[in-house]
């Protein structure tokens, strides 16, 4: 028996994650809120991580084309869902540390949301347009929403087991009730503005905002009262408008104690929502709060993008300039805001500051790193 | 080698959970997003509990006086802190359904809180006063900080790795900078009003609303800027006071939209910031928004423990009165608000309603619960 004994000690910690398809990453029992998703966009691949130590636990590879990539998660925060620009919807098992199901699910896609009770994820499409709604445990295709070949942008998730997303072509914006999930109740608020090119929802869920690109302003959605209200209506008027480089991620959009930070398309500037223009070093890209609202941090479309601002909300003025590197593409604060992690493409690192002291507090390499997700947006709204 | 690959087969799900020390509640690797720990009062025992489909996980004995007792989590969701009334101060881990570690830290405690990055856990105390840091891995004393005696209440964490409670007896508010974890430094804030009872920090962690059992009113900190403002300091005036059979629970106050919601004590009424006035079925013990803010549900004390009641935010009036049982004492929501955890002392049962329609989704047997706590407070400023 002295043989066996060694055999079942030496085997335990490999079985107790299933025998992973990569590397261990999980040689334990272990908590799931610290994790976090790193996309690496050029090779397909991503990075699963911690946030208490910062360190990488295991590279996934064979997701395909991740340009645009984007993460959301289940409720138990132990699976990752990630859509790809091919159309790709991949579940991964963060614990595990393999793929558990892929689907090519559309041409071109640049979104997805996981419903709020964590039962459906719906996937944004471009070409040929439309929105498919898939069995969050086994990727079965339970709706397909099609929209008349016009692209969807903008998909998130809303109370009420609902999904709220634009339609660019058609100007638009569709609230599917999913609460049976194979025949979606559809209500379509018609003529909201020209070109609504993405959008984000306030982290209560109550108003779902949407920039438009064929015109200066925002289309708001009080999803209370079914109201469609224009905001910013002239934002743009009078300025020289400089080329645009890099659309404006509008889920980065910073809600910080009574204010609404947004980037100003192909302008050096941050808009309020009251009406306030904070100039900053280039083209916003990434306008995102720190999770107290203190802080909004800013990052920039090229040629800018080796740099991060730090606006201070009280004040109302920038209070810090950083340059992390080459090709700041993404920022992910940690759930209580103490961290934030930088995505440095062009360096092929992953940064991390103390958001107090401005500190770099650890450095991890990562090839061409995009978007970076932690686990903590299971339990958000809309994210 | 036959027999020894059945003996590994047949130990390795008990090896992968570390043989707890109780029933095993995890027979494989899980994610802990969807993880809860429920207090069952009178017998000194918690359940741990997973939301994602209404089952109880383990039964955890010999916790001591859990009358009052509150729960706080760590950041990777893993281990749950145990506050007793006794003093007793329990790390769970959730996984293995052990207890790693247990200190009695003073006669008498009526909460904690755990610091920003997760690295220490705080314990108020009645009896002797006093706050009492330790390291969240180790549960070893790092910090006593003395209050002359004073009664200890309202204990938060706060942005800026801080902690934040009241002198119920010196009528102060303190401010704990822990970034020195065994030299706190502290900033102390006098008269801001008589005999704080409990308090509250916002959502964003700007805000502490202490309420006064003194006086009229309530005592706001902003931590941003330093200013202690008195606010609703007359909402009592004119009103015959009934006697109070419990002390509404502060940190149940709830921060939906544009509004915050206070119980009044000793009234049957729910009191709005702005001055507004929600006649209730009884006397308020919490008023807790359902996450997305549009609904703000109501517990009350004895004689009226028997109902909950549900004001709707945008109509400021109630919508619904729901019956769950004898002695209602605590609701918790599901991170994205979907459902509401209801705990029933006297019926011994846990009851959970689907918050849109108010159906009642699942029944859970419960020895004496009375405090709910899920895993999402771990990404949550305050909580």
């Amino acid at each position: 028996m002295h043989l066996s004994w060694l055999t079942l000690l030496f085997l335990v910690p490999t079985l107790c994650v299933g025998m992973p398809s990569t590397t261990l990453c999980v040689d334990d029992v272990r908590g799931t809120g610290d994790l976090g998703v790193v996309v690496e966009r050029a090779t397909g691949s991503v990075l699963i991580v911690e946030t208490t130590t910062h360190t990488r636990l295991a590279k996934i590879q064979g997701l395909g084309d991740l340009s645009h990539a984007s993460v959301v998660f289940s409720r138990d925060q132990r699976y990752a869902y990630i859509f790809g620009r091919d159309g790709g919807l991949t579940k991964l098992d963060m614990l595990r540390c393999e793929i558990v199901k892929r689907v090519m699910q559309a041409g071109n896609s640049v979104g997805g949301a996981i419903s709020q009770d964590g039962r459906l994820v719906a996937v944004s499409n471009y070409t040929p347009g439309g929105v498919k709604v898939f069995d969050a445990a086994t990727l079965e295709l339970l709706a397909d929403i099609p929209t008349q070949g016009s692209k969807v942008v903008g998909l998130v998730d809303a109370p009420g087991q609902r999904f709220v997303f634009s339609l660019f072509d058609a100007g638009e914006i569709w609230v599917a009730d999913m609460h049976s999930p194979r025949s979606p109740k559809i209500i379509k608020f018609k003529e909201i503005g020209k070109q609504p090119y993405d959008a984000l929802i306030s982290p209560d869920g109550r108003y779902y905002i949407a920039g438009l690109f064929g015109e200066d302003g925002l289309a708001r959605l009080d999803l209370w009262n079914g109201e469609v209200q224009r905001i910013l209506p002239n934002y743009g008027k009078g300025d020289i408008k400089k080329p645009v480089y890099k659309m404006p991620h509008l889920e980065g959009w910073a809600m910080a104690g009574d204010y609404t930070f947004v980037p100003a398309i192909g302008q050096y500037a941050v808009l309020v929502v009251d009406g306030q223009r904070i100039p900053v070093h280039g083209q916003p890209v990434f306008v995102i709060a720190r999770p107290d609202g203190r802080h909004v941090w800013v990052n920039f479309a090229f040629p800018h993008n080796d740099t991060v601002q730090v606006i201070d909300v009280m004040a109302m003025e920038i209070i810090k300039t950083l340059k992390p590197g080459k090709a700041v593409l993404h920022m992910e604060f940690t759930p209580r805001g103490e961290e934030v992690w930088v995505s440095v493409r062009d360096d092929d690192q992953i940064k991390v500051y103390d958001t107090e002291t401005f500190a770099e507090v650890a450095t991890l390499p990562a090839d061409k790193p995009s978007g970076i997700f932690f686990t903590a947006r299971a339990h958000k709204i809309g994210l």
